[in-house]
This record gives structure tokens, C-alpha cells and sequence, in this order.
């Protein structure tokens, strides 16, 4: 006995069987009466059908989303989904930003069994409460990860490629290179600031300034650049951690009257297309975005297939994308 | 007897009562043994459980989102997140494009009652079948929507918009008025190319070219100027149906040699951040996104409180917003 067979009895769809087990008010009374008949005459218990509907695979992936309106995130989104696809899987977003009740909420969809994986995006320090939250379920982590090694994870190395933005930079003859970044709970802000600072005493420049900016949008990246224009010093070169955030800066610069890169190099983080919609174009770390999330949703796949598989961790290379700004 | 008294009698939380319900793997086996004998001391039926976990509000709206990577679709998430948050409520999103299989995945949640809501901002041509899933579920239609007032929906009126446009240009001394347009498929797009056309007879224009550009982004829009400055008779303006296109357009503008506003006038449409980004800074056709999302959830939730109320097309006006380009 299955809900097929109960569809087929009543003369419905599996959906419309379905509908009526999980007690949906969009099902016709003439049509849920023909469900509860055929089940009474099949002797079938409802929550068994109910239960065979519930262990049924989602072939749905949830993905937590830092913040959908930074174009580094819609890239990696556009690599998983394009990978899911092609794999029979379907992608539901969460903005959770580094809010851990909006993740909380979405989770919900895991004790339903209505997603049979989780990839998140979320701050570091959000990590030790995700993992209460989602548990034995498979779940990768993407772009932000925790070092132990306990839960599979794809990123790049932010220590490395921060370092590789001063070593150019300096190596240009800059002097006075100044850092745009992020909140310190993500661990890529952590870890190009740890690269940044680095890199400043292996290249013996001794002047630093930090500014950091509230959140990776054009206007904060635009008021973290006006601060450090407002100081004594100003810099001679600033190295943003987002492309926003260096959009941003660049507008203020130029309002301030001054000239990119004579006066002042810029050089973002990311590698988005926005980097080639500003003037002078935008210097860039680009990431591997669309390969971050491909990797990230192959591996997720591959815990949904064999949970007991051990975890891996898989750190791509960023590259320097040189243009006008820098 | 409730999951309540099941927790407390198995020494458990809700949560792991609901997972044993769910069948749930990440159970202890020693939690999942105490919740089942709880549950069979009380003579409780185990479908009742499920359904009462089942049956209680969700708590979430579901987003069908036409492309994330849209800035003006990331603004307008932002208001109806923050709408639902004030309200106790969160959000899912799901990235359809104008893919009807993306949206008929995300909607099994209808069924499984985890989302109470659905705000739709898909491709006008893919109503008829969202219809048919969403069924009797409250929705809102939000940036598109179709003609028959049985849906709620709030947008601007995009025929009117248009117009403006062209008028503004035309007022300016432009003779040669080409437009960048989206996919037809998209209302929204049609209805700006009827607006862009009838503005044109009435201000006695003859000349017109049309570029379709296959997405919303950068390199689309592009590719479609690219297109229209390969013609014999090169366009005074351009008005692109999106600030993403008009970006792409200026870059192909610039690169052909010609300046802005000059010798081309660009105008966008949408006013979001990326206008300020570039440079000379775009004009555009500026829609109150946040807004727009804010009144979407604001009709969704009145639709979940009271199902039978009546149906409401919020229409709101856009506005030109006047900056270098053109």
C-alpha cells in the first residue's frame, strides 16, 4: 500500500493525497472526502503515508546567504544553483546576514526534511550556533569557515591574497597604504587584516590606517574613505575588502578633489563585474566566486549521498586583476 | 495532551520530540527511545502530533525572486524583510528567474505548510502557472502582475515611466532615441516599450531602435549597445530599462570613443546605488524599491490574517532622477 496506490483508488493526484495527509486547506471537500474514503478502505494508517511523503527526499539544498545584495554572494549563489541543477537539486536562499534567528527560522526547513542539505555563507562567529542548529545534516560551509576541520569547507586563502595586495602595492612605491574593512566577526576580515599587517612590516612601512566599514555597500566603503581622508596623514593607497566597499571609496576620493591612482591607488576585493563599471576601472583580488560555489555544492551533494564520508576542506587561489584604479 | 506534555514527560525539548516525529537521523538513539515510550504511555496518537506540529503557523513568506544578482530586487527583498521582522515573520527566497520549474520546487512549502505566505516577482508571462500552484495560498504580486485585479499586487506604472523618459529627453533636444529593453516576456517590459513608443509619436519622433538585451547585467547591456552603435544611424540617446544595462551601455559608449552625455545621453531606470557608481553618475528613472517590498508584505500579511479579504493593486509613481549622464 502507498499513497499511490491511494491516489490511484480515489481517483486524484499523489499531490492532491498529499495535500489532504498534511491537512492543507486547498484541497476541493469533495476531493479530500474521496482521499479519507479510499484510506479508511485500504486500512492504511495515515501517518505511515504521511511519514513515506516526509522520508522522501527534497532534492532541495538551503543555502544562508551573508547578503544577497553583494555581488561576491549573487556569484557563488549562481555556481551552486548551476551545479544543483545539473545535478536534479533545487536551491532555497536564506539573507541570514550574520543573524542568527534568521538562520534559526530557515533551519526549521531541516527537522521538516524539506531540505536535504545546508551550504552557509555566514559570519564566523555565527559558526559554533549554526552547529547546534543544523547538526548531523550535511552542510558545507562557504567563504567563512572554522578551522576545525570538522565540517567541510571552500574558500580561498585571505591571508595570502590580502598580502599579495600590499606586496603590489608597495612594490608600486606606495608608502602609506591604508586598509577598508569589514566587521571582525567574519574571519575573512580577520584574516585579510592579519595579511595587511603582515605584509606592511615584511615590506618595513611602518604607517597603518584601519577604517571599517558597517556594512559592503557603495555608501559605507564612500564614509570609511571620507574618515580617512578627514585624517592629519591621508593615504597614498587603500585596499578595500569588497569591490562595493571600494566603489565607494573611489566616489569619495574624487569628490575630495583628488585624482586615482596619481594621488591615491584603489584596489578592491572580489573580482565582480562592478569593477568594470567604475572610472578609472577597478584593480582587483578577484575570487574564483562561480567555482567557490560549484565546489561548495559539490560537496554538500556528496554528504547527502554519504553522510558518513569525512569532511574535507578545499582553499582556492584569488588572483590580482590589474586595470586603472591602482 | 500535547508535544508540550510529550517533551516533558520524555525529559526532551519540543524540538527533539518534533524530530522523532519527523523520523528525524539526528536523534540520540536514547532521546528517540524516551520520546516513543512517553508517546506510548499517553495512548496519543503519533499523526496527531505531527499534524499539530504541522498545522501551527510557519512563521515564514516565501520570495520568488526573477534574479538575485538584480540590485533593484535586493532593495526591494530589503523592505519586505524588514516589514516581516517588525511582524514576527522571516523570509525564504527562492532565485527563479522566469524558470517555472525553480518556483514549482519552492512551492512544495505550500503543502508542507512552511510558508504561510508567497510574494511572487515573476516574469508577468509565468502567472497563469504559478496560479495553479499557489492556488487558494495568500499571495502578492510584486513589480509584476497581470490585469485581472484577482491578485494582490503593487508595482509602478511602468507605461507612465517610460514616457517620462523619453519626454525628458526629447524636451533636451534628442532626436534619435534608442531604447535597451529586457526580455517580453517580462510586463514590465512590454509595458516600457509602449510607453518608450507612444512618447515617441507624440513628440513627433520617427526615428526608433530597439536593442533586447538577454539578462539584466552589465555585459548584456553591453552587448546591446555595442549592437546599436554598429548601425548606419547612431542613437543622440539611450534609455536602458535597467541602471545594470545603462551601466553596460556607457562602458560601450566610452570604449567606442564617444563622450557622455555629449554625444549619447544615457538615461536608467530603477535608481539604485550602482547610478552613484559610475561616472559621469546616470541618470535614471528612480522606483521606490524598499517601498514597493514594504507595501508587498504588508498586503501579504493582511492576506494571512484575513484570507477572504478582498484583493488590492497598490500602483505607485516613479521618479527622474537628474544626474550627469544625460
Amino acid at each position: 500500500m502507498s499513497v499511490q496506490k491511494i491516489a490511484r483508488m480515489a481517483g486524484v493526484s499523489v499531490a492532491t493525497v498529499s495535500r489532504v495527509l498534511n491537512n492543507s486547506d486547498s484541497v476541493k471537500p469533495a476531493n479530500r472526502q474521496k482521499v479519507l474514503a479510499a484510506i479508511e478502505e485500504s486500512h492504511y494508517q495515515p501517518n505511515m503515508l504521511a511519514r513515506q511523503l516526509r522520508t522522501a527526499r527534497s532534492s532541495m539544498i538551503l543555502v544562508l546567504v551573508s547578503d544577497i545584495s553583494n555581488p561576491f554572494c549573487a556569484e557563488v549563489v549562481k555556481g551552486i544553483e548551476a551545479h544543483a541543477e545539473k545535478n536534479g537539486y533545487r536551491i532555497l536562499l536564506c539573507n541570514s546576514g550574520a543573524e542568527i534567528e534568521r538562520s534559526r527560522s530557515s533551519l526549521q526547513l531541516l527537522s521538516g526534511k524539506m531540505v536535504d542539505g545546508i551550504i552557509t555563507m555566514d559570519a564566523f562567529s555565527k559558526l559554533p550556533e549554526l552547529s547546534q542548529l543544523i547538526g548531523a545534516a550535511p552542510w558545507v560551509q562557504c567563504a567563512e569557515h572554522d578551522d576545525t576541520g570538522q565540517i567541510s569547507c571552500v574558500g580561498i586563502d585571505d591571508d595570502v591574497a590580502a598580502q599579495s595586495v600590499v606586496q603590489y602595492l608597495a612594490a608600486r612605491g606606495r608608502q602609506r597604504i591604508a586598509l577598508i574593512n569589514h566587521d571582525l566577526r567574519y574571519r575573512y576580515a580577520r584574516l585579510r587584516q592579519q595579511g595587511y599587517t603582515r605584509q606592511l612590516k615584511e615590506q618595513h612601512l611602518t604607517w597603518q590606517a584601519i577604517a571599517c566599514a558597517s556594512e559592503l555597500s557603495f555608501s559605507a566603503g564612500k564614509a570609511a574613505m571620507e574618515q580617512l581622508l578627514a585624517d592629519e596623514t591621508v593615504p597614498d593607497a587603500v585596499f578595500a575588502v569588497s569591490d562595493t566597499l571600494a566603489a565607494g571609496a573611489m566616489t569619495a576620493i574624487q569628490q575630495a578633489g583628488l585624482r586615482i591612482p596619481d594621488d591615491i591607488a584603489v584596489v578592491g576585493f572580489d573580482g565582480s563585474e562592478l569593477g568594470e563599471m567604475v572610472s578609472p576601472p577597478l584593480t582587483t583580488l578577484a575570487q574564483p566566486s562561480n567555482e567557490i560555489g560549484r565546489r561548495a555544492c559539490e560537496l554538500v551533494l556528496q554528504k547527502i549521498a554519504r553522510p558518513d564520508a569525512p569532511s574535507q576542506c578545499v582553499i582556492m587561489q584569488g588572483e590580482l586583476v590589474l586595470r586603472g584604479s591602482g
